[in-house]
């Protein structure tokens, strides 16, 4: 194998994750991307002492290849179970959770031209977990919050906005109602914000933003905020371009350690039917070929995509044609070896 | 004073809110709606022991009024300071925050036909206003889920819908995440749920109601949520159908105790004008005499309300025209005397 070529783990997932895993693939061949792959089930087991782990082969893989692909993934059902996309993040510590949503020409949703990108602290706040029964009726849950993890998230954003030539950074918040843990957040957001004078910072309630954002999303660029907030929004903008099937996410680490995912559910109702859209794991994968420094192949694929949805003539259900998942991949195919 | 007429508080606030509680009591003059206004100022004062307190005239004239009418209030700068806005919610014990969003008939936003309520638990969850430092730089906020005010606001939830011919109640929830917390809201939810056989009961996560809501509100009636999630999607949802300019709300306490207020700003750049829009505080005075029984009243002003909007002929600056906020009542008040 040639020293160029990279490897990437490929956890397909569950429902109609093998189906999509397999276009992105194929497309991925197209396009001759110096990438091979090594599939991974993920399926939670019972490590020492009862605790749930993700797989040893799969963990193996990831520490070695650092980049993961990753489908989507059964919700579990099973009580004390664990959210395996939670696991995943935390067990290679993968704090940044970052959602691009930009506008797809030919795909009609109420708004144009948005363009702009979540980038959710992924590790803590709302989702430490912790919860305590204070006496019969009552409830806590306690929501952490960190200096270091959120100058971290703050650092991430703004490399995040200058390496991608955008222009501003907008801290989501609550600083209003939750003044300490909310307002070190922002504090931190601010503080980093000093060293970033190329960089336009703006705060915002959360509130504010939500109903800003449904009246016009334009005015949106770089959006940094914890972990809830960010789950909250990304879907939120999701919805403004088209929704999930549409749109890209990916989870990072330090030292190039990965994640990209496409973040619907696994479909049962379709599952092996040949009917999925493989659009949000596809574009997963073009942030992830740039986050590996294939700018050329990430460029090639991603446009192959966008002019097929553009075009209108093979398109899966879900985006308003009657394509198969295997026609609309081909098409992609077929536009990608075109760009050579 | 005739024993029909009833007192309500009125609460003018800051900024713009003079100017437009000033409107609403001359349309509800011209509407000849039985009611006496006590208008009272809310500034916090220091209470013995150094604790933020409602001024004691404003507290009693609700105790005797039980109904208040609230313009915007400023959001204190000063350290330690309450919002005045939630201090006035504890205070009564105003549980549910109640904001219908109904599309308005020629002002145009990307939705139409939106027609839905959010109903927001008041008093708890991440309001609760407990947060420590645990050591330096790691901070926990704490949300508060009780049994009995979630049993209380999923039984106001299904009256609602019961009382006022809608069909649905979702329940809004991140109990994926937070099991135990968002777990005892849904439960309750669940067993109320139980006793209104008449109203579909569904559950959706946080996240996917904001995706959904964007690509689709018409598919919501009733929601109920904690007191977080319904600040957000309260706003969320005034977006859709053209802000808090145009969205009335009401904060609805035991025993019939109620504050209906506008939620928007207090608009200082513009306060003292005359430009001022006064239909948020007018649609909450609407919700108020519908909650007095005084339905007529009610519907007559609505109306007058709507078609000046509809007809685009007499509208303030933010609604796109150019009349000032005493035209704009005029216009208003004309309506009403033609619908006697
Ligand atoms: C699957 C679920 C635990 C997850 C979350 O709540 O973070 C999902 O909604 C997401 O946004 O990735
Ligand atoms: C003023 C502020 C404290 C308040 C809140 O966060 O609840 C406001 O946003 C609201 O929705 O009434």
């Amino acid at each position: 194998m040639s020293k160029n070529v990279k490897t990437v783990t490929m956890i397909p997932g569950d429902g109609i994750g093998p189906e999509i895993s397999a276009a992105v693939m194929k497309i991925f061949e197209a396009a001759k991307a110096p990438i091979t792959w090594e599939e991974r089930n993920v399926t939670a087991i019972k490590g020492p002492g009862g605790r749930w782990m993700i797989p040893p082969d799969a963990k193996e893989s990831m520490d070695r290849s650092k980049i993961g692909l990753k489908g989507p993934l059964k919700t579990p059902i099973a009580a004390g179970h664990p959210s395996m996309n939670l696991l995943l993040r935390k067990t290679f510590d993968l704090y940044a959770n970052v959602r691009p949503c930009v506008s797809i020409e030919g795909y009609k949703t109420p708004y144009t031209d948005v363009n702009l990108v979540t980038i959710r602290e992924n590790t803590e706040g709302e989702y430490s977990g912790i919860e305590h029964m204070i006496v019969d009726g009552v409830v806590q849950s306690i929501k952490l919050i960190t200096e270091n993890a959120s100058r971290r998230i703050a650092e991430y954003a703004f490399e995040y906005a200058r390496n991608n030539k955008r222009t501003s950074v907008t801290a989501v918040h609550k600083a209003n109602i939750m003044r300490m843990s909310d307002g070190l957040f922002l504090r931190k957001c601010r503080e980093v914000a000093e060293n970033y004078k190329d960089i336009k910072f703006t705060e915002m309630y959360l509130d504010t933003v939500c109903l800003n954002m449904v009246q016009d999303p334009t005015q949106f660029d770089v959006l940094v905020m914890p972990n809830l907030y960010g789950d909250i929004l990304s879907d939120l903008c999701a919805g403004l371009i088209g929704g999930l099937g549409v749109t890209p996410s990916g989870n990072i680490g330090a030292n190039g350690v990965a994640i990209f995912e496409s973040v619907h559910g696994t479909a049962p109702d379709i599952a092996g039917m040949d009917l999925a859209n493989p659009t949000a794991l596809l574009l997963s994968a073009v942030m992830m070929l740039h986050h590996m420094g294939l700018h050329d192949h990430a460029d090639k694929i991603q446009t192959a995509c966008f002019d097929t949805i553009r075009d209108k003539k093979v398109l899966t259900k879900d985006l308003g044609g009657s394509a198969k998942c295997s026609e609309f991949t081909a098409e992609i195919c077929r536009r990608v070896q075109d760009l050579d």
